[in-house]
């Protein structure tokens, strides 16, 4: 399979004439495209109204962030730090968990071995990411195992295993659930590696598992979460948790000397404290779900529509005829390939968020229906 | 001298009463405690109201940054890269001037030798710092010098001269004039270094110095600015600007992999957008520059206060007699404590920012006079 | 498949009683337990009777060994540099050819990937090295080709593909052909990737294939080669030689920065110079084959005795009934377990050097053949 | 004070024609221009001639070195590791006592700050070295006492200091006494650093002292010693002397990711083995100190002949009338140029070693005394 990640298609200069501002009512590209959720830029503006405030994170809304992330996930003694992307807080937290001649085992579709340009193997020093594969961006607990076995611990001249980085929402769309997340911490417990969960789509896999947040990260077994928000209606902001505090004892070094610790911290942590207030994160990605279980319920009808992956998240990877393709972009839509494993057969990425509208998905499906809106 | 920088001052938990909100009307720790300047806070609510915007820069407000700093400096193909932070504006900005076996000149008490925890370090892949010293934060040119003479150059066993820094206004509130600029250039040009510039406070220096950006920057013979935004009124943003294109080759691919890449890119131009926007950045320093103007005028004739460099910029250093700064704790203000080289004396750091007022500084005054407001 | 690796397995302690000087007449655990060759060692012990000689490689003896590898590879030149261990040729000659965000493509049994402890990914500041599978350790060209046609180059998100890195002869015994080498430098040209030989057992390649070095090295698109010979009769030395010489700008430089540049630098030219003479390393390579070809010819034929991978250079692969084995560990001769993929089958390694005799082969075969010697 | 160090002195091509062999009888470059002690050498050769042995130190040969380091030092428990390089074995071991944001006090002059072309950085990801200055090569306490009363310890933004490096010989040709390494170690256990010993000249100094080995290492608070025999004799050999052997967890993987493992160990082995055998090291030493006093005894008396430091090891730092350097040249001596303070004066390094005869000695003295002989 021939991996093009959302990144990638991301990158690539958009030269389309509706690219910019409102006329981009079809913008399915990525979650990242989407602006932020009213409440947490109101947040934002209400906290540099509040005059002069401790800087680096030595304040009171940082404070409530860590105490609002110990109440959602049930517990009580997790370490949170706020850092502003996706990409820092993955390789920030793999640097913990991980000597510099470490291995860490992800999926090949993982954003941290595909769309990180590096950054695991900057952080830490140089570890090793060794891909293991599995359906749909989850790893499969039998390759692991298998990889596992090779007991090469305690032999200089390998590289040592340390940590299992698994994505939840996957890359795919896919959603892990906590027997599966449990498969793989049981295999890390035994081999004494640490878990670590990207959660950039956390809230997603969390609105179709209908579980706790505990449920699913530590209570399976995870021991690093990166926490993730810009995906689901922050401006820019990410939290690296650690359930377990003894892991977060160089954390604070490495942020730093990464050049991801904020001076005016409160940019970070008001879009944490205003993400969570109320589970608003839960909602924003439950109504990305449902944006995405439109599409799908509108798309895997007709005719040549396939479904690559089963929808458990917020994107939609859907094989379609190059007619229903041509007739979406004609009318605007943004969307990116994806690849196919059958041979002449084009597939698409749809990614839904917060600001999806159902007038907006019902367009895409009228399009696509043929039926002209 | 004892180095005590501000970030670490910052750093330590304040464990006062009146640490935040508006109690804080007389804070002097830092130029980063103060909020956000209300028209770049504005600018960020707008640019998340637009709706979907392309990701990671290619968009046209990221575009409309490097237009505005192009006509700002005067220069028609200076590329910039905004950034979140001070520390990786700097770290990325030399991790692209020198190899991993280079060596970086900087004063001993630049932000990049004793504030970064050892980012440049980890950005360049081991680059070696060098300390030059020079008073008030300005390296010495014939200090300089004397260490270029060595002639190590290609000499396999010695760490190779690769770049010089220099802090603009300096660590010790200071300002290069253009001359003094171009006597480093001039070295740099001899031994075949790249110049960079730390701007964090490049605002409070022009504002000091009345010169244009162009005349103190690249015309003076640097190559790349580390541009501050974070410290004169954004919320946390900074852009990387290469006058030398060529040496921008690699930087993209060094952001993304130090995690530094905003997929919602628009966080951080909408700040430099309003940042730049009609001059804010130049009338933001202006105004602190004359906040801190106004507190040098007040204290320095009082009896036994000196201050320990000359105030170039927003920051006044000054040594107090213990009753006056007694009096102005009690009084609620806020300060760190700086190096004296006197036995005996206690000096002490001001810092000024866009938000200081008339009143703030006329209270502090009264009350180091003794005269009680 | 389970790997291991041939130098895990020296490393696990040898507990037997057989292990140490000449008791160790059916040693064929790797060929890096033999001792060194009398003209090798003879050529040490000269160049340090010389009296002194200039440090760090200047010196007639190292330019020599230059002026013999351009002679044996029949290219006038090229550049070439001693080291004392194939991990540092390696991982030196790749830090040479991939920025630190680079992707280096490698069969998932080779030794940079395996056995190296991530000295590649430090020297080259975080390189990726990505494994591509293949029959008996030489990586497929059609399957580097698909994933090379991923298109990621120029994409700030992803790793840059930077090199291919295959190992003459492989670490499975097999040798490239000329052709095989070809096809994958078609590949690297193609897509602007270096690529890099680990010539560890080159010697025993040439010797099967009966090619000239520059046949299979240069002239089919090889840029850099580790040019081995401890494994081939000299105490401790290889040599990295590009036959690009501007791929060694920065070769000095990383070689001292990872404190591989001898200051009696002759220790390693003597070793070298003795090893090209009148082609020694050619000899010894063809006598350690032929060893390797006995042993294949007596053991191949008895029962259940299966070859893993066609025996094309010194290592026989060979899959033995139990009772053979342990006839042979009785009789005090030393070897490797290796995996096989298939269930319920015990394989193992068996590696002849130039010490081997014809009396411990046949020793071997007479206990393998229940004829007690 | 322009510092050039002895390494990048002996790298300048050596273009005179009596360079090579035994022409070079009056070669006062550096201890690293000799050949080897012809016990190492034997021993070496020996080495080799016993047939196959375990492969990466597990043989009798290593631990025998072991062995006869915890009898030199007299310290039971140590653990020492044969590298080839002194270089490595800096590197290496500081990489064992820092994070990679920790900060190495040593000397300006020091091997590991100038002449490894960023070893240290490379080994322990980005750790900064920090200078304190002192007369002669040695830190002086009190600087180091202030610069470490600066009190960044904890907290996130500062490098962290981490371990303080000494040379014993420093580069300056002096001895600490072991009174002056306790004044450091009490510095390092009062702030929590490891203290480091460069000892390339350790048997020098030594036999300067007149004192025990343990009584200026571990015995004065030295946590891991460089341990040097390439300068005294050997052929290419140091060993990382671990008094802690808690602090060498981490080495063996350094080692070979590093690239520093030694397949045919016995290589390195021997010549320890040799080099500490019936303390051929101080014999070696004592004897190149004696040489080196018979040099200072003979031009010191000369009129305009100055010493820089005070003689205490092998190495003679010495101002000269351009006559004197003049005629030695001309008699084909070959020394190199060493910074001097006062404007005007020549100096020059003069390096004695194992190797250096009376007869060499007395040549020079003739010559330098305008008695041609």
């Amino acid at each position: 399979m021939n991996l093009q990640s959302d990144i990638a298609m991301d990158a690539r200069p958009d030269t389309s004439a509706a690219t910019h501002g409102d006329d981009n009512t079809l913008d399915f590209r990525s979650d990242n495209t989407a602006g932020a959720h009213p409440a947490i830029l109101e947040a934002v503006v209400d906290a540099y109204r509040t005059g002069p405030l401790s800087s680096y994170g030595d304040d009171p809304l940082t404070a409530r962030v860590v105490q609002r992330l110990r109440t959602a996930f049930g517990h009580e003694t997790l370490l949170a730090y706020p850092v502003a992307t996706g990409t820092a807080a993955n390789a920030l937290a793999l640097s913990c968990l991980t000597p510099p001649w470490g291995v860490i085992y992800c999926h090949p579709a993982a954003h941290v071995q595909v769309d990180e340009a590096g950054a695991p193997e900057l952080f830490s020093g140089g570890a090793k990411l060794q891909p293991v594969d599995g359906p749909a961006g989850k790893i499969d607990p039998d390759a692991l195992a298998a990889v596992l076995a090779q007991d090469v611990k305690g032999v200089v001249h390998h590289p040592q295993p340390a940590a299992i980085s698994i994505t939840q929402a996957t890359e795919c769309g896919a959603s892990y659930t906590p027997d599966e997340v449990r498969a793989l911490s049981a295999l890390a417990r035994r081999h004494g590696l640490a878990l670590h969960m990207d959660g950039a789509r956390l809230g997603n896999a969390l609105a179709h598992l209908g579980c706790t947040p505990a449920s699913v990260t530590w209570q399976a077994g995870v021991d690093v979460l990166s926490f993730g928000a810009t995906k689901n209606g922050a401006l820019g902001a990410e939290a690296v948790v650690f359930f377990d505090p003894a892991r977060a004892a160089e954390f604070e070094f490495r942020r730093k000397r990464g050049g991801h610790l904020f001076s005016k911290m409160r940019l970070l942590s008001a879009q944490l404290d205003a993400y969570l207030e109320n589970d608003l994160w839960l909602a924003n990605a439950r109504h990305a779900n449902d944006m995405a279980a439109r599409l799908e319920a509108g798309l895997s009808p007709l005719n040549s529509v396939r479904l690559l992956y089963p929808r458990q998240a917020n994107e939609l990877f859907v094989a379609l005829p190059d007619a229903i393709a041509e007739r979406l972009r004609a009318a605007g839509a943004k969307f990116y390939p994806w690849p196919s494993d059958r041979p002449g057969e084009h597939a698409w990425r749809f990614v839904t968020s917060f600001a999806t509208t159902p007038a907006q998905v019902a367009r895409v499906l009228a399009v696509a229906g043929g039926r002209d809106a």
